[in-house]
């Protein structure tokens, strides 16, 4: 490895692979058949909370927070170790407390909450009690550019009203959903950057409206979800304010830069995890005289997949390296390629999988065609490719102009 | 159009498109909260058979069915104009009495059936009173090579008897469904292509165990589904025999050609719905500054879109006519090329259109998530993109031998 | 095949294919041993002016030219097929006088030219006395835009004197190239698209200075060659402007139709060239313990490559066939599409040659890295890939918002 | 950086950088004039010896040399870095005495030479004063499986007679070659991977036969050139046997970690290279209203190539690393997966710089097309891409196999 981990972290990567071999890839059936057979899907089985309870106890929690007091204090460079790992299993995020956006939630009560805030929702939230949301996208605009968000926050005496459609609000279907951070313009005419702000809305509030469940190709991703809520006339006392109006730009920077290296380092381990299910299916199954994984076409997909992968880890840890060492600013070209590569490569190799499981990799039988639909999900979410790729391009323009120009 | 169509087929294209725009896509939200509220999924949409009535009455029905008793007695070059419409709407090829795997097993009856076997399953579909399923797949080898098949059909008197696992068996679910095509082993002493032959097996007959339904990247498609059922000592009148025993394969690939031809042409009609709702899109949105439509990274999308479906359309055009003209044992190569290249231009088209949509377009809100679904599903339906690959290759190179040697 | 060909084009098909066969491939090695060992390359190979008189002889001669009179009344879609054989080899074009840019020139001389200026130019062109060029682009600006264009042509009395810094003038370096069309400003306060003209300038005027010939990858397709051509003062008769002043784009566009179907074609023909040879190659190779051919992911290659040209042929087939029945402006998206779509393919299968080759398929010992260089250069020629895609983009919003309106 | 440069090699690296502005790049224009006007394209430019006197003065002298005394001492990863500022200009491994062959033959001297080689050949190798080659690839056998190499060693008292037809042979056109590695059979009847041995052969032995330069695409490599070699019965004393019969695979493998690495990082300076090229170039371009720095599809290429770069440099430092750490031979699938993927993103990155550049871009006024003539040989280089994904596929399988062994 170009950068060793340290041992406190070695160890818990070494633990975690153990508990995901002992409980939590096991537990991916119990999941699904507590799903199928639920009477009501929006319902938490019991095996999550369980689990929850063992790797809580086993220290295997809250690993992604750096902060050395309420989280496990790694690096964003140790932690992707851990965080790939957790991607490989879509029910393990959660078990560890480690799953978006409660993490980027807890991240933003712990640099800019109040000592209220973080004892009120930032404690249960780190205790697994509760869950969390987060509202910025809405139906009615491109909400790739967020300068277009529309939702209304207007200050009224001690109070704010929120006036808001918003959709792609995950986790807003738990029942242990509790907050809410919204993003809405709280000043139409101030500079572009300013007029949004973040508050924060306790999820029983009157007017907090979930409208429905949103799916993700067939699934419904329960009992998490993605709801589209609206909020109608919500009214929060002014101190819900995070850091102060027409800032939420700044706030979702900050929360961006270590919440990609998740997504990213996730998407990796949803790739691993699907290339090793596609070799043991090759080694299994035997077509046209020989087993699949005799055959070079099936070699050549393996291997295609192989580097594939190995290249978007090193692009994402090395984006987390960065962050270490100079900040999520000075990342910023580094995180937003990660952003373009990592779901791409994870893409491919999932539907590589897919294709040698046959008809059996796009039912349930198999995580794969769900993983899928998940990475696939993060070629949009945060914005999408596009938006990135022209980030990239610019960034990268200004930076070889600056160097020929030193050079001259 | 180098090819152009007959008056006869020109004006059905003008009345399928008028109905399309008419009936079939302001169903599509019908269908779809019909499936949210219904308390049994599994049921049908009333507006179906509504519209399945209406198109009837129109004449628009049973295209597909080159017969001109039975049929339209449209030539396979005349029906993929049509059935690339109605492959613009997950909803509209029942509507028209021209979905899988009902059109392929009529074909089968027309063409192998005896006369009492057309008055009893032939006619009601026709009709479409009854629907049927193809009983092909098994979940425990590798179903690309169809010669692993192990379900075994095996004479007992007058009847046999069937033992099978089988999968993927469409439209199993649907609780008009009345017919089965089992293929399996009558002798597995037998040469190689020899061994497996086709049964019907009314749906009704004790032992016949719908197990699940299998989802494809989470949709059920209900009230059609794809099922997992188990033959279990299945005893059906010899009768029941298709063509005779040992001759499966020959009925598969007689079966195989204007299927695979249908397949493609809807996976394009899905394309063409794809593109026209991205540049809709395109139009109406805006982000940094300008509509997406103005910006020259999506007019690339755009055009990619339409080179690739142009090129995919002409060439299932040509193997359409191919068949016309030389039957589709000669069309081998050309048939083996579309099912590669059309669900391939489908799902380029429709991932670019999500793109473009943002998480709408993997919404229900939209039906771009299905169609990629179901696109996406095609790169497996009778087998997986590499057993084709290989197979044209193997013909490109015997025909090159060949014409060099003419040369010399 | 979708449309049949005439009996009258298919014959000259069969001709052109037996002519190919006897003395076209077999020249090829002739050529490269005169340009390797003549003491000046910018010489034509005695072989070339035998066949072509050979060529002229049979009939196959000026095929291109729809023209009954002057050439072999072909509609593009009936030539198309002809000159995708003369693609196969890079000498072939030539010695049925069908190579550019004296196609495109020749055209230019029956559409636009007078009777004088046939007679001085055309005929001995059509003869293949002489040769011509055609000097458009410019080193210092992007010519991509072909508004950017500099060069300089204005009125004095009876005569224009030019001003121009031209390169990639194609058969420049000719020492039979007599006439050049030269396109520059009349007028540089014009509405944009009336600026530019093309004129007529004899290759011995003063002023024409020859700077250096251009390498393409190393080649300089001697004894054509790509020049570096200055127009320094150079003055000839009023009459020799084209059709007047201000419509060079006019006649750029009519020229461009046919031409980039011709070069489309070409390029097709040297795909197939490269996948007979690719065939043949791994049929007659043994590595690892089996031919080439034998192996699956040679037969991957292969079948990807047949799949890749038919549909470019049928695709640009299809715009040959658009242009017959409707004019080149209405078949601007086709001829579009294929420019971007055709080259592609070209340089894709090529390049699975060059890749089943080894080190051969670099060497001149095949035709297949010069074939590649000639593909690759297609994707500049008349404008960037980008160009294209930007335009066939705009084509597609535009009619599906005309075709949006029509059905509302 | 994920691993930082030592000291030393940071230093090493700031000199090379300057000594590239000051020197290197600026001599690109005088040799290239020197090769279109020397009266023999096969003589070495003046510029080229004197450079490489001023390099040996500032000691970026045999920096690829990990061996203390003879070379640099630095490590794979350390020489990585200076080895991609070597690769971003053509005549710039020769002036630091790090091109090849001459880097993998001087590591074939230090590690398996006597005394008395060392001093006849790597001295003066390392100095400067000669050249060497290395004779492996036949043309009449498919040499990516290198046991099917034909060439004969045969013993004959204290001599070797060898007879052998030999291509591919790199450097050996140089008037300054002296020595040949040549490899071939000594033992038909051995076991497959014993059959193999690596001789010297003086290169004026008589017998040596330079048959004819190679080129790639259109370009001779001047002055070093790719010579058809032909070896015929030619005599060498029994010393000049390399660590002994039957080694040659031994040899093989040792030569090629390290030379894949240095192959690779070149690769990645050349793309680097291109990508500073591009940059400039769209900086300076102005089409349709507009410079192509400021087209959104111009940053999106600009964002690949960089995000490609990543990657590739990525892997390739790892790869590096892992030699370092654990040697070649448990760096072998690292060093497969390099040789795989960094040519392609060379490739592909030098490709989008030529589309950027239009016809400028094809020409020798730009390092571009000879830069990517080099890269795409890259791909055939020890083994065709297709051998080496075998290798990964085969390797990860076992790997996956393995991995899954243990957990259960």
């Amino acid at each position: 490895m170009l950068k060793e981990l340290s041992p406190k972290a070695e160890q818990l990567r070494q633990e975690l692979l153990k508990f995901m071999d002992d409980y939590v890839y096991p537990a991916e059936q119990t999941v699904k058949e507590y799903k199928e057979t639920a009477s009501d899907r929006w319902t938490i089985p019991p095996i999550i909370e369980e689990l929850k309870q063992k790797a809580k106890a086993q220290g295997l929690w809250n690993l992604f927070l750096d902060h050395p007091e309420y989280g496990a204090g790694l690096s964003n460079y140790e932690y992707s170790h851990l965080c790939e790992i957790m991607g490989r299993s879509l029910i393990a995020p959660e078990i560890f407390n480690c799953n978006a956006p409660d993490t980027g939630n807890m991240e933003v009560f712990v640099k800019y909450g109040t000592d209220e805030q973080k004892k009120q929702w930032l404690e249960p939230l780190l205790n697994g009690d509760i869950r969390s949301c987060f509202s910025m996208t809405e139906p009615d605009v491109a909400s790739s550019d967020a300068t277009n968000i529309q939702s209304s926050i207007v200050r009224d005496g001690d109070e704010y009203v929120i006036n808001a459609r918003k959709w792609w609000t995950t986790g807003a279907m738990d029942p242990r959903c509790s907050i809410a951070i919204v993003m809405g313009k709280t000043d139409p005419d101030a500079e572009k950057h300013k007029q949004q702000s973040m508050i924060l809305v306790p999820f029983d509030t009157p007017g907090v409206k979930i409208v429905r469940p949103l799916t993700v190709f067939g699934y419904d991703d329960a009992p998490q979800g993605h709801a589209e809520v609206h909020y109608e006339n919500v009214r929060v006392p002014a101190s819900n304010m995070l850091l102060g109006e027409g800032r939420g730009f700044e706030i979702a920077q900050g929360r961006l830069g270590p919440g990609r290296i998740h997504h990213c380092m996730r998407a990796i381990g949803a790739a691993e995890r699907a290339l090793e299910l596609l070799c043991r299916r090759a080694e299994s199954r035997v077509a046209f005289g020989s087993t699949l994984a005799e055959k070079d076409v099936i070699k050549e997909i393996i291997a295609e997949s192989r580097i594939e992968i190995e290249q978007a880890r090193l692009l994402t840890l090395n984006a987390a390296h960065k962050i270490d060492e100079h900040g999520a600013k000075a990342a910023r070209k580094e995180i937003a390629m990660i952003k373009i590569a990592a779901p791409r490569v994870s893409i491919n190799v999932i539907d590589r999988a897919m294709q040698v499981f046959g008809g059996a990799g796009l039912t349930e039988d198999f995580p794969l065609a769900e993983h899928y639909a998940n990475a696939r999900t993060l070629r949009l979410v945060d914005g999408p490719d596009q938006v990135h790729l022209r980030d990239v391009g610019r960034m990268e323009l200004r930076e070889q102009l600056k160097a020929n120009e030193l050079r001259q």
